[in-house]
């Protein structure tokens, strides 16, 4: 059993969106394709990953460092003791071999794309689809097979009006999702206020806004903010100012009574648990947004939530970034609270498998082997051309 | 005045030797040379920049991400307001548009070669040695021309033995050195022991040794080290454990009551600012190793300063990583506390300007515009090579 080839391209996911902190003119990300020696209906066994949104592709880290430590590695550092399948976290310590200490960022997106694609690989060769394969192994068998999503959107971009914000929420609610999320701290406090205001009035019962400032705040104008949105039932307020500035985040948590969330800018178990340690998050209400796909991947993450179990946060609280498929199926196999979802942008990444449809905030999981990308055409059209 | 082009290429400096951590079997950097339209004796004002060991050359986002968006900057962007010169300020901006928050590592040494290359042009432009131009700056105009240099070495490689360690500790002596380090934690401490007995040995008056675990250690064999390492008179105990372990680093120096050093895998003002806040490094016997060409450069380190003058830190406690000549133009114009060296590895990017000696341990800056790589032959014809 082994890897017998890769293949691999940037896909650009450009558009012309942009939050307090980036535009997305130029975002891309890369596409990645494993293939085994292994078949399945006369068809190589064929693993796919890919990186989220904000972080740009990592070709290079890929072509050049990571993917030849895996090809130079015998069978026995990938596989498992019984040699019947990939062994994911023998796996990682092969991708991270040389590599110091420290500084993650970007070769934690190219270790999460490879990650993705063994797991998706190693679900593919048991025949199950992720989250029951996840469940089996490190949740007692217990999975859910529908999960909360909630619909990211309300990002800014030039000439967008008040009407336009109105019929983006309206088309999200309209397709089933009870939260909606918009960015906030890229234009005034006061058209900001208007756009929040605006998605209020349109949200019935059981329904609730989320708003994101991606980091752009310093602490007085975070704390402006909070003071603007303490008014609201919100869902959570997100990213108020640097993702490392814990001393902000603690002082603001003091401050704001709401539920905060935040860590989608933490690339590791480290600086997850700095953020545990140091920011003065509360167990009971906010909420952690790590993003395995930029991350190191799977492997990390349950280090990552092993982490958490032992500072006593419920896996509920996790609510993951990148509104990718993997996550999905972490939340379903392990618990977490749900899982972010663009319906409007990034495609075909974030898309949900064809025809399964958003039902009062939550939406099923397919029964195919692996991450089931193969459910997705948009996605997997683009993952056929690959190889 | 504009940049009309740049070279860049990728060099091993691949060698067998290992730290605690890592082996240098496939270490490579950056070089890059950014040509500007500007003429002296006929010829055009180059400025030369490439990263540090331990983190790999970065070829890719250099072409990819940062030199384009560098490229497609109007003049405005990146001359000072007189347009006599290139504002390394405002280009770091232009190279940093886009970048989200968070995430400080790789991208943060690509960032580190061009602003190395910047400031060695514009100090070329003012016809200036690099720590010149920065004591006006920066420093009321004090400098030091000579500052103090230690020599890294004493890594493990396959078949060293105590006489080879000996022999190349005697080297450093021989050239001037006053301080050596050796790295620690790659073998049993009973191993550790013998090397650092047989350097002491060797030592005289006013010579110390330093000692090196890049970062591997858990606590537990961290304060195992600490205690043995407390019966000796050491320049430092650095990296014990992992660099975002800030936990582990406060308990270790409650514990250990020599000097510590730590930083050098800390690539970003925000992570700095987290060691110094919760680290509980001791400013009156401790050190700081951030280098800047692994960390956005230049520009980002005048934050890092300006941050460690507010938390009271003097800046004589900052010896960086990398033994490059940009830091050792900083420590000379800034007041550092000096520069690390690599007398026999990672040649030609930790050279000596030619015919300049280590005098009890110290060495001298040479008076030549920019940051002076013309003087180090061996570098010099590697970079000539480019254009």
């Amino acid at each position: 059993m082994k890897i017998v080839g890769f293949k691999e391209t940037t896909v650009p996911i450009s558009s012309n969106i942009q939050n307090a902190y980036i535009n997305f003119s130029h975002m891309d990300v890369s596409l990645l394709a494993l293939i085994t020696d292994i078949k399945r209906d006369g068809k190589p066994v064929v693993g796919y990953g890919f990186n989220s949104n904000g972080r740009y592709a990592q070709s290079w880290l890929l072509k050049e460092r990571f993917l030849p430590r895996l090809n130079q590695a015998s069978p026995t550092e990938i596989l498992n003791n019984e040699g019947s399948n990939f062994d994911p976290s023998k796996i990682w310590d092969i991708l991270m071999m040389n590599e110091k200490p420290g500084g993650h960022g970007e070769r934690s997106v190219a270790v999460g794309i490879i990650d993705m694609a063994i797991w998706d690989l190693v679900a593919k060769i048991e025949e199950k689809p992720l989250y029951q394969l996840l469940s089996e192994r490190y949740n007692n068998g217990k999975y859910e097979s529908k999960i909360f999503v909630y619909a990211a959107g309300g990002y800014y971009y030039p000439g967008k009006d008040l009407l336009q914000l109105e019929n983006e929420i309206k088309r999200y609610l309209d397709l089933g999702f009870n939260v909606v999320k918009i960015k906030i701290g890229g234009v005034s406090l006061k058209k900001d206020l208007q756009r929040i205001e605006k998605v209020l009035s349109l949200l019935g019962k059981g329904q609730k806004l989320a708003v994101d400032a991606n980091g752009r705040s310093d602490l007085k104008t975070a704390q402006t903010y909070a003071q603007m949105l303490s008014e609201f039932d919100l869902m959570w307020y997100e990213e108020a100012g640097d993702p490392l500035d814990f001393e902000l985040q603690k002082e603001l948590c003091q401050y704001y009574d709401g539920a905060m969330a935040t860590g989608e800018n933490l690339f590791s178990l480290q600086d997850a648990r700095n953020l545990i340690r140091y920011a003065g998050l509360r167990p009971e209400k906010d909420f952690l947004q790590f993003d395995c796909a930029l991350s190191y991947g799977l492997v990390e993450y349950l280090r990552i939530l092993e982490m958490l179990k032992a500072h006593h946060w419920s896996l509920q609280r996790l609510i993951p970034h990148g509104g990718h498929q993997l996550s999905s199926h972490i939340c379903a196999g392990l618990g977490l609270g749900g899982n972010e979802a663009y319906p409007e942008v990034f495609t075909p990444f974030g898309n949900f498998p064809d025809n399964y449809d958003v039902v009062d905030g939550h939406i099923r999981l397919t029964e195919t082997p692996g991450i089931g990308f193969e459910n997705i055409s948009e996605l997997y059209k683009l993952m056929q051309s690959l190889t």
